[in-house]
This record gives C-alpha cells, structure tokens and sequence, in this order.
C-alpha cells in the first residue's frame, strides 16, 4: 500500500494510493477510519484497518484537482528522526573519513520534517548547503532490545524517500557535533508515499537517484549500505527505543556537493529532484529562508 | 509561578504550586484551564490564563495523597530537546576537551524525558552511565533568527532542572557523534517545577548541586556559563526554530564520573539527587533496564 498525506501544512488528511498496471492512479480517502498517519495510528494497527477497508472495497475515492493536491510528510510529527552517517563506503570515501565499525547515529530536528514538494528553505549566512537521498524507515511498532533481524524488519511500518538536507559548514566546522547542520529549518523534506514493506520488497534492493536542476549527482543502491535496514534497527534498539512514527534516515550514497571536486553547494533557485525504486519521487526548489 | 503535572506517566494533569513564606504548600488545580502543559498551551499564552486565573483566585485546591502524587515532568511531549555540551569552563577542562568558540549543539531524544523522581534504566551493557546536572531551558514563544539577547529571553517559557543522563561508551567511543549515548530511555529526569522566568530571576545567578548516595559530586554555577542562556537561545535561532515546549539543556559543570579519576560510573541501585537555586530537588534511583 502506499499511504499519503494531502492538504495544506498542519491540515493534512490520510489517502491511499492505488496505480494500476497501466498507471491508473486511484485516490481513496482514509478520513474515515484514520485521523492521521502518525504514531497513534501506526501503534494501534492502523495499516490493518486500512487493509481491511481496502478489501472491503468501502474506501470512497477522491478526484484530485487540476494540479494536484498539496502533499505533506506521508507521516505526521515523527518523535524523533535518527540518521544513519556515512552507511556507504562510496560516501564515506568521498568526505575523505573512515569505513564506521559501527553505525554513526545522529539525529535531525523532527521539525524539519516537511512535504517532498515543499521549497526547501537556505539558511540565512549558508554557504554550503547540501543534497543526501536517503532511505528512510519509518517505525510502526515499538522497537526496544530487539534480538534479531526478522524482529527488527517487524518493527518497519514501512519506506520512503527522504532528503537528509544539510549544512555543511554548520555541520563540519562550527563543532564536533553534526546536528546543528541538519536541523535547519525544511531540512527532512520526506515522501511521497510511505509504501508498506510487502510492495517495497527487499530493502536491500533498491536504486536511488538524485539531480541537481537536472544534473546527475547521485547514482547509489541499497546493496551497497555498510549496514543494513535491519542492522541499522536492531542495533539503534540496543541504545535507544524507536517508538511507532519514528524515522529513521539510512545514509546517503556518493555524489553530495561536499564530495564534488568543485563542491556546488546549492544557490536559491535550484531544483533537486530525488527517487527511489518503488517510492516515487520528490522534487524541491531552494529558495532564500 | 510553578508549575507540574501529577498523575501516571501518560496520564498527568497539570497543576499549580504555590510556596508560601512559612514553607507553606498549596497546589491548585489548572485542569480546567489547561489540557496539559506542552507546547500547544505554551503558544496559546496558556501562562497569562493561569495568571489571571491565579490572580481571581478561581482555582480549586487539590489535597496531595500521603507520600504525595507521582511527578511527571512539567512539560509534556518536547518536541525536541536540544543539549550544549562542553559549556562550563570547568566540566570542558574535566573532560580534556577544548573550550568551544561556539555553542556545541547535540539532540537527545525527546522520549527520553521523565519524571523528576522516576527511576533512570541503565541500559543493557552499560558500564559508564553519568550524570549531568544542567539548567533546562522550557521556550514559549517560536524563537527564529532572533536579533538579540532581549529578544531571546523573551522566547524563554521558564527553567526546571533536568538532568542530562550520558552513558560514555555509547556516546564517545562508539562514534564520533554523542547522541547515541545521550538518548537511552529514561536519560532526562526533568523538574519537579516549571519555574517562570519572573520567579527564577537572572538565570546566570543559579547554584547548581548533585550528589550520588550523598557523595556530593557538582556544585557549579550558571555565572559560569561559557554561552549565557540568552545568547545559546539567540545562537541556536540562526541555524534551527525553536518551538514551543522544546526544551534546551543548557551544560553542566565540572564533577561527572568521566572527569573524576576514578571515575565512578553508575551502578544499579544507587541514587542521583540534584539541586538548583529557586528550581527545586529531584533524585532519581537507577536501576537495570
């Protein structure tokens, strides 16, 4: 399934999508048996009712307007995004730092979470600000102490696309500590869909793309980690505990502007455009905040 | 003006306390002016309700049970919870490291907050859990690309005591970055009260106070700050928003187990009390996760 949030920012309303073989697409209204796609709904077996709704056939479908709807975060207020740095070795050779032996966590400000077509906002006095398609997890059951790898993909409620913005100089020079760099405001643009693991298929197994006003920058696969999703939650529920609505950003590929011989950061007026296979696609324009 | 919340963890309701001269406490019921004490009450001038509610003298007296209620925190859901690390003279000496020219911005879990008095879980093969007395910074108002230390403070809801529970290992040996380590569950008792700013006066006039199984281990204060109040929450408004019911912890002083030369780590069964000027007392018993 694929699970959609449309509406202006903060009044969203939870749709499915459905696309046909011949890319048909069907909208159907979740307002009825759903208030919003978030950590209640994930804890309380929302993705069955859906399911069950779905079958039932009694899920009325909504026309979109000319253009489209307006598309949120396809999972309102995360309680906490946790990012996974450097997870391929292609990346982490091109910042120039070492292979983790672990996995680094950091974490971004679940603020910036915003729609995968929202501009996305530069930051007053940035001068480095940054692309990273990443895969992200979003939590559907509590993940704490977890033993294994089929618990830990239990825990996924399912994928989306995520565009881990960052700040490079905010996050490379200023301290130590990354975070501030990723906080920025519209800094975790997220969707369109979260797509619920029995379409997505192995997680392993996924292409992701990115360009920059129509320039290829990132070519990457989920092959290609250096820890897996499953890993990636079993690990992070030894130290912490993912709660249903989490997110979990998985690292980004090779290609940033960081690891670019000329480094082109972002400038206002520049579109990124990002996918994944089996997620669909955003786009953003950067623009002054 | 203080405020807490009373009740079961999920279930608190918010309440006011009043100290009078003689030591004398009343505690008046905001139930029914207040659904909670979090960020939506914050932004909606829920302080100036409970004032004027105060001052027509409209609230109902509560009775505390014997041996008093449970506390939760006094402000529930944080939407984030933003640390400085490294921001005493003192504790950045202890710990080797450098004194940072700018704030170190981390994040720790927002789930992490608890009750001033709830017991703190030391994770499963933890060997270096710490304490972290620190003055906690509640904001009210939508802080974003402030111009000034006046301005800041006026973003600021009120202060409580929180402290910044560290397990060493996750946070400094597993991966450059700390969060890890500052996001295990239960690893930010917060309160008892929050303390309104009229009330607290002068931030940068606080007494800071901890003991473990009454060894006494910190006892610094806010003069002592490298980054004043004002101007980490003017600072973290250029890079990040801060909103309504978030919560900065500002730093600690010297006098953690990791700056100690034996280091004394935290064992299951012993207990943490802190204290800070005008803010109240909170102890924590830790125990195994």
């Amino acid at each position: 399934m694929k699970l959609l949030r449309i509406g202006a920012p903060g009044a969203e309303r939870p749709v499915l999508l459905e696309i046909a073989n011949d890319g048909h697409e069907r909208y159907l209204n979740l307002s009825d048996i759903a208030e919003d796609i978030d950590g209640p709904f994930l804890a309380s077996g929302g993705l069955d009712r859906v399911r069950a709704a779905l079958a039932e056939g009694s899920l009325p479908e909504l026309t979109p307007p000319a253009g489209g709807w307006r598309l949120g975060a396809p999972v309102a207020r995360p309680g906490k995004v946790v990012c996974i740095g450097l997870n391929y070795r292609d990346h982490a050779e091109e910042t120039g730092a070492a292979i983790p032996q672990r996995p680094v966590v950091f974490m971004k400000d679940p603020g910036t979470v915003v729609g995968p077509y929202d501009a996305v906002l530069i930051p007053r006095g940035s001068v480095k600000a940054d692309w990273e398609v990443e895969l992200a997890v979003v939590i559907g059951r509590r993940a704490r102490y977890l033993d294994s790898s089929e618990e830990a993909l239990a825990c996924v409620a399912g994928y989306a696309i995520s565009n881990d913005v960052s700040e490079r100089e905010f996050q490379l020079e200023f301290s130590s500590q990354w975070d501030l760099g990723k906080s920025c405001e519209t800094f975790n643009p997220l969707g369109p869909w979260l797509v619920t693991p029995d379409e997505v298929g192995d997680p392993q197994d996924l292409g992701l793309r990115l360009s920059v006003d129509g320039v290829p920058r990132q070519n990457g696969h989920t092959k290609n980690m250096i820890f897996d999703v499953a890993e990636i939650v079993r690990y992070l529920s030894q130290y912490l505990v993912l709660e249903p609505g989490d997110v979990v950003n998985t690292g980004t590929p090779a290609g940033v502007a960081l690891g670019l011989p000329d480094q082109p950061y972002l400038r206002p007026g520049q579109t990124v455009e990002l996918g994944i296979d089996r997620l669909g696609t955003q786009r953003q324009l950067f623009t002054d905040a």
